[in-house]
């Protein structure tokens, strides 16, 4: 008896533990596999057929890596702001600036081409996984991967000609080539831009709000698909706009095309992010973004709005990775990640075929991470960053280096040309600090630093270099590679010293990284293929840049010691504001501040839901049961970040835009009725 | 050379550990000691002893656990909506419900007298730390005991004939009783309600917004001191209104009476209030108010106005808790104790004097520790708590005890009949509860789990020691205390049964818990000594519910990934609400629905500051450099629960009433201009 019960404990806690872990994995469902009973038997609500195919036609991946919807049966397509502020600001004509002012069209002849721009509906998925992989040769991978690469081809340009033009076919593999499917999109390449609000009400925030909740960000565009020169006949597939909006606790879908999400890594791979990875690449950063405000504060009139941008750029990154470090430090992520990975390879062990193929890959992942961890400080540590003479010197001793391909050799030397000569006071201190970080960590026996310091420090050497190198000046650089202008003693400037050092680091060094990668992807295959082998389609693939339907609920979360409601309102934009001061980045823009009294503050700007989305989910719709348009997906909330490793929705919230905040900004902002009136369903404008 | 440099660095090591942590003893000073000097180097600003004057007799402690202070020439005092609550439902007429619905008084004869409550100025402060210690008797702490306290009650005594009726003197000892100070106050004693709002407009938000920011409280109160049935002459001391309010990065001060905080436990004490008190006592109420709402929710309509209150209570306790719990688990604050510790012991040990006197605190500490640690789960578990029954029998059984002083058996007599007998639900699911964490940290064989379960479960224990005992019984209960009405076979009653071991064991519990209470004590007092011995007045003493000023600026910081602004609006204020659709606790009362359109919204509502607080502050004026009210202190935030161990000032915030918030009150939502008026400087109604 009490050896029964221990065997039947032993199941219940494997088997348990494997459901809860499964949710770890996430929601991001193909619509060819979407798990209707599953949907049925936790909602109520199982899509039909007509359902699935209606919403997937009016979803639509926009741009290089963004979604969308159409909106209207005229071809208007909803996306965020920014998944088109780029386009704006190319089409905005030179005296006038749309990204920051906003823009409206008032008829059709108003809507301005964005040409380039490409939306793609998915028309057609096949599983083609038996046809790709039956070239399999047993024991060799690479033989194995080209007869797969060469059969996806095939299926491709088979498709091309059944399909016809104005399609883009892809192979995608899903669960990290578990499974091929050929997608088969229709391309729509006449865009034109319809309207879009100020930045700064579609930014509202900046960067301090970026990736949190409550917030306040009207982050919508409108563009119009056209074909043949006329709106997009889109009748048959297009997404109604809800008149009632969300509701606390209602089910609603995104559909979009999530990009990439990191749930299969075992947890060797994550702790060699959490440990090596994430905090060198912080440190990197954090530093950087110090010295670069650190040099603008100098001269704030003079020198911010040349480097804002940059910094910008530099906290999005720093502030995605902090989230992702702070995921990674949090033991109860690890230890249900631990957990997961038990009971996946007990499962994988009870299988004498499966050990044989998949056993070893836990000891695999963890022999590559420690072999990555001991190249990681090279790796980020040797490169002239900072200075550009160096820069110059290390393309240019990678250009004479003979034996190099005749390839390399050009692309070094046009890159040595394309760099400017000119050192940046703030940009040296960056050299510095990674010369000096590079002592710390590699000692100062480390080839690269010993050539920069000698026996000094790093900022001795650094200021030597460049007082002695001629690598700034133009011509020398030009004669250095070779433009017959004049012979020069190359050999003896301190730069070309230091650089024929570094480059051939540089270059192990990347060789090494770029097997360890190659060793990674393999290694990712199969952890993919061993999950298909044990959960099959049960479990949503890895995103994959495609379109995906993510079951949620509306909901608020409890946040820092109180509620965080599950909608937020104008009044407390309005407030945000003014408890700011209205400063930038929390200034209301001209448009929103005249309209103060017309707009009904009552009504709401931003909402919270529990779908499972990342990066590339921006601009997708947010819809209910009905398939009426709720929201617009815009952001995840700071919790959010570590979902890209293990997916929960206890706290981590999708944020959207209201419908409301359309709707008020169209009609009372920005006098544009008639495009709110198109999404309320009345006919488009002429 | 070498060794030099290595004592140097270890010098600088403990100056800097000790210079840091000091910092962590925060900074609630008193008048006497004000570190006028580190003001005047840490801001620009030295107040001069007119100054402190002024402020201090401007301040006041009202009631038995608040701050105030005075803000008109005739006696108008200004102080939280919580701390008058209790008394505004006192004094409203049966017919009324002005906690709820507020009031405003328009005229002198309006005012309603508040009988029973008290408001203390503190006028006077000596040193008598000599004088009451001169009786030390070298070896024997009871009797140095006995003799200080003889002395301190002589210097009362001699303190009330010199200051007259009037006037209530107190002995009050700091740092443990390193000092000992004369404080005398100026009691008023006729204290009258001028206005409250309503208490949901003072507590908007409830329990999930208690300790927490950004925040939308309105939570003041007025009422005036009467001396000789007039409104009392203030005009001596009294604090102006600001007109311009706090600025962002303002020097500003907090006077009030903070009433205790913990920050000289020792790192031993520390580990155990977060490895057994915190934790266990968490457990209890996190289970209590699961029950409790489970109980709720199976017939809300009837059940929640009835325990509602209970409730709310418990969840504040809870979430006191769980931030002070969060606290003591954070490596970084428990990094800074340590270090703090090991310094202040190195200077401890560096003095044979100190070291012989204080050179065992830390080990007896532990050693205390250690021994509370044993006892913590016995004192939690052993008890009847829950089942009536058995909280009847345990009273019984002690009355009932010849081994026991009469007056203790006098006592448990009234007890016992003082406890109604009916069993309730929920509560029987709490005794099971409790019975069961008895037996899963005790063992099946501790007696009291034995008695309650025999071989069986806790459950059918209990259901089947109610079932078979009359303790339920009111007659019953009367003839076994004795009444002569019946002989009765108490001892065969199950409850009694149950009772006869547990009542011991409760008993043998609670006095070896006041024995380390008692030595605990006596530690406290021996650690405040050493800490006064080391650092004397530069560091403030722990609080003592006696008046203290604290500095700090007006500052916003960083939260949940992005910046809480230094103030909340009444944009905002309105926003939560009908974020959460106006639903309790986000419902603003009537008067505020009414008053929207007259409201400025861009005024403001809260705002944050660093100043070091916490419970008895409430009420506590916050005052700019000119001494003038630029807010009202009512909370802290979520982040600076653990400043009870240790104050820090990056995150942790004082949450302060804007002025805005009570003028616009006043005058726009209550037609109380005249009141506004007067804090504004003009001349009180009539």
């Amino acid at each position: 008896m009490r050896t029964l019960r221990i065997v039947v404990s032993v199941f219940l806690l494997l088997a348990s533990v494997a459901a809860q872990d499964v949710k770890g994995l996430g929601r991001m469902w193909t619509f060819e596999n979407a798990p209707l009973d599953m949907f049925e038997k936790e909602y109520g609500f199982k899509p039909d057929a007509a359902w699935l195919e209606k919403v997937r036609l009016s979803s639509a991946r926009f741009g290089s890596g963004c979604s969308s919807s159409f909106v209207s049966p005229t071809g208007l397509i909803l996306t965020n702001h920014h998944c088109v502020r780029d386009w704006v600001a190319k089409v905005s004509p030179k005296d006038r600036d749309w990204l920051k002012d906003g823009f409206i069209a008032r008829a059709l002849a108003e809507e301005v081409p964005i040409p380039g721009l490409k939306v793609q509906q998915l028309v057609s998925m096949e599983d083609v996984t038996a046809r790709v992989t039956k070239g399999g040769v047993a024991g060799d991978v690479a033989a194995t991967e080209r007869n797969r690469n060469a059969e996806e081809a095939k299926v491709v340009e088979e498709a091309k000609a059944r399909f016809g033009p104005g399609h883009s076919p892809q192979v995608t593999r899903l669960y990290q080539g578990g499974m091929s499917m050929l997608y088969v999109y229709r391309d729509f390449e006449d865009i034109r831009l319809a309207a879009v609000p100020n930045l700064q009400a579609a930014h509202f925030g900046g960067d301090p709000d970026n990736f949190t909740y409550p917030r306040y960000g009207i982050d919508f565009g409108l563009v119009r698909a056209y074909v043949d020169g006329k709106p997009a006949d889109t009748s048959a597939h297009y997404l109604k706009w809800s008149l009632e909006g969300p509701k606390d606790g209602e089910l609603v879908f995104v559909t979009g095309n999530p990009g990439s999400t990191a749930r299969a890594l075992t947890v060797a791979q994550l702790e060699y992010q959490r440990d090596a990875q994430l905090p060198i690449r912080l440190e990197f950063l954090d530093r950087r973004i110090e010295i670069m405000e650190a040099w603008v504060a100098k001269d704030p009139a003079a020198r911010d709005r040349e480097v804002r941008a940059d910094i910008l750029g530099r906290q999005n990154s720093q502030k995605a990775f902090r989230g992702f470090l702070a995921g990674l430090k949090d033991a109860s992520l690890m230890n249900e990640k631990r957990a997961f990975e038990a009971a996946f390879r007990a499962k994988i062990d009870a299988d004498p075929a499966l050990k044989e193929k998949f056993g070893t890959i836990w000891d695999d992942a963890a022999a590559i991470a420690k072999r990555r961890l001991d190249l990681e400080a090279g790796l980020r540590l040797h490169t002239p960053e900072g200075c550009r003479s160096l820069m110059r010197a290390v393309f240019a001793a990678r250009a004479m280096d003979a034996s190099l391909p005749p390839a390399v050799r050009e692309a070094a030397k046009k890159q040595a040309l394309a760099t400017p000569g000119t050192e940046v006071a703030y940009e040296l201190e960056v050299f510095v600090d990674i010369v000096e970080r590079a002592k710390a960590r590699l000692g100062a026996a480390d080839p690269f630093v010993a050539a920069v310091c000698g026996a000094g420090s790093a900022a001795d050497g650094a200021k030597a270099l460049v007082a002695g190198s001629r690598f700034g000046d133009d011509a020398f650089l030009k004669a250095v590679l070779g433009d017959g202008s004049a012979e020069v003693a190359v050999d003896e400037d301190p730069a070309m010293k230091v650089a024929k050092v570094l480059a051939p680091l540089m270059q192990k060094e990347a060789m090494a990284d770029a097997r360890i990668k190659a060793e990674e992807s393999a290694l990712g295959t199969r952890i993919g293929q061993a999950l298909f082998a044990i959960f099959g389609t049960k479990i949503p693939p890895d995103a994959t840049l495609t379109l995906r339907i993510a079951d949620g609920v509306v909901k608020g979360y409890p946040m820092n010691g109180t509620i965080a409601p599950w909608r937020t309102s104008f009044y407390g934009m309005y407030g945000r504001s003014v408890e700011f001061g209205n400063h930038h980045p929390f200034d209301l823009p001209e448009p929103y501040m005249k309209a103060k009294d017309k707009i009904d503050m009552s009504k709401f700007v931003n909402f919270v839901s529990t779908n499972d989305i990342i990066g590339g989910n921006s601009g997708s719709p947010i819809i209910n049961t009905r398939a009426e348009v709720v929201g617009l997906v815009f952001d995840g909330n700071i919790e959010s970040l570590p979902n890209r490793y293990l997916f929960r929705d206890d706290v981590p919230r999708t944020v959207n835009v209201h419908p409301d905040a359309i709707i008020e900004s169209l009609k009372k902002v920005y006098d544009a009725g008639a495009l709110a009136d198109e999404l309320l369903g009345k006919p488009m404008y002429r």
